[in-house]
């Protein structure tokens, strides 16, 4: 896809009446209503503008692994999470094609995780997101990188 | 950590009256017993070996994404549990330093999904792990690539 | 791209007259012949077969960094050539879309490296493909996993 | 390693006469004059700051591989200098451990590329360090992801 057919693309997914922030949250806000795994881990949409999202969650009981600490892949939930709020805010159906995360520090019970995800590049069809993970004071716990490819559809009705 | 050094280690963390198969398999059963996560979210040890591990797991409706189909952070756990199992299984504590994955078919709810770990490699306090995870109809849908280190301590007692 | 368009376009792609083998094998000499960066660094094309490749380079002086031990990168471009001649195996041409490596041992000048290629799925137009990197020793150096993706056209003429 | 370890780890890498400009520049000009792969790839470094290094170069006809576009191992291994110029800066010898690579345009010869590294996090002995190659056009050609790991030494003498 040329970078004119992505804007092509992207035009015929906002509404008339949206600003590009505005379609962001709508966007966001339908994603999450659907989003039975984030809901049931109790993450939280902090924040969702074109290109980037912010989400946070609560390290529960039932996410350390057996060693006491929390499970890697609840950290790259939340990562993964967070990405695709970001990927998805301009309304074209995106998915992950793959993925990768480096492990910091350990997480332990009751912190605080905050995910901030930023773009990177968008060019076509494919795109890349960065994704911070830090803890409650603040120290990196995680890093992820997501690459996205646009798929049909739109998340919520373009018109 | 030296290739001799690391047969120290293991040495030391081998109780007398266990083959490797036996060892690898009470490691596997007391992590398990002790990992919250792996159980809450319904995954089952199949199978440990020194080295090798495989799980099991049903695609609940509360792993589903806004797009209706699994959360990719999900299909992570899964492996990500696999290769903990594998690389823990000599008995001396092992975490995830980073790990990568390609996602390569959607997963719908229902679904058994299948992650089986092979060590690729160890040297010293590093190991790489390759997890194949694959539905019910064994279609690879994820391919997952993790890298181990070795820390302090052991999951059982050694002696 | 579903399996059965990838059977017509691997199809399309092979000679009447030449077996799978003898695919690979005239694939692999013609994209040889035209690899001006693969012959100026040295590398051999050894053997290859549908999705298969293997390639061998001695390490020269001026492969070696700053640390004195040979530049990663050339590690990489190594297994980055091994991976090319084992996706373009069907003459369907096939680029890289992104990798990733690991780096075991560091590898010392006048050292042989042996790169070996193994197809872990193909589907579609999208393919994984895993090659370890070995020294005279016969220890693992590196690990790369490399993910392909097919383009428009082929190597050899397809009639 | 602990962050005030790493303090007195980076302060004992500090000639007391420099800056760590200055020091950065100094370690920079060191090993690139001992670094025969940059050099005979015709890498030119541009600039060196603590935990940052830019470099630059002229896709010359030996870059290019058997599809007539630079060969990937080549991007890869102008990312990897750059990275390796950013993570030496505070004189600590440090190696890569792992990286991964996105490939996003194809680069054709006598194309200029250049490869900014930015450091993301630095925490013991570990750091993680993005690298960003762009095109003449000022377009990103690949996203580069390192993981470095200090070693013992120093790049010029530390006193």
């Amino acid at each position: 896809m040329s970078a004119s057919d992505w804007q092509a693309t992207r035009a015929a997914a906002t509404p008339l009446s949206m600003s590009p922030d505005e379609l962001a949250r709508a966007v966001g806000h339908a994603m999450y209503d659907s989003d039975a795994c984030s809901q049931a881990l109790g993450f939280e949409l902090a924040e969702v503008r074109p290109g980037y999202a912010r989400m946070r969650a609560t390290v529960r009981a039932d996410f350390l692994n057996g060693h006491a600490i929390c499970h890697g892949g609840l950290i790259f939930t939340l990562a993964d999470s967070t990405f695709a709020f970001a990927c998805n805010s301009y309304n074209v159906n995106t998915v992950a094609s793959g993925c990768s995360i480096e492990f910091l520090r350990p997480v332990h019970g009751g912190d605080v995780l905050t995910a901030e995800a930023v773009e990177q590049t968008l060019s076509g069809r494919t795109g890349i997101y960065d994704i911070r993970v830090t803890n409650s004071a603040g120290e990196t716990v995680a890093m992820f990188r997501g690459k996205s490819a646009n798929i049909k559809g739109h998340v919520i009705p373009p018109t």
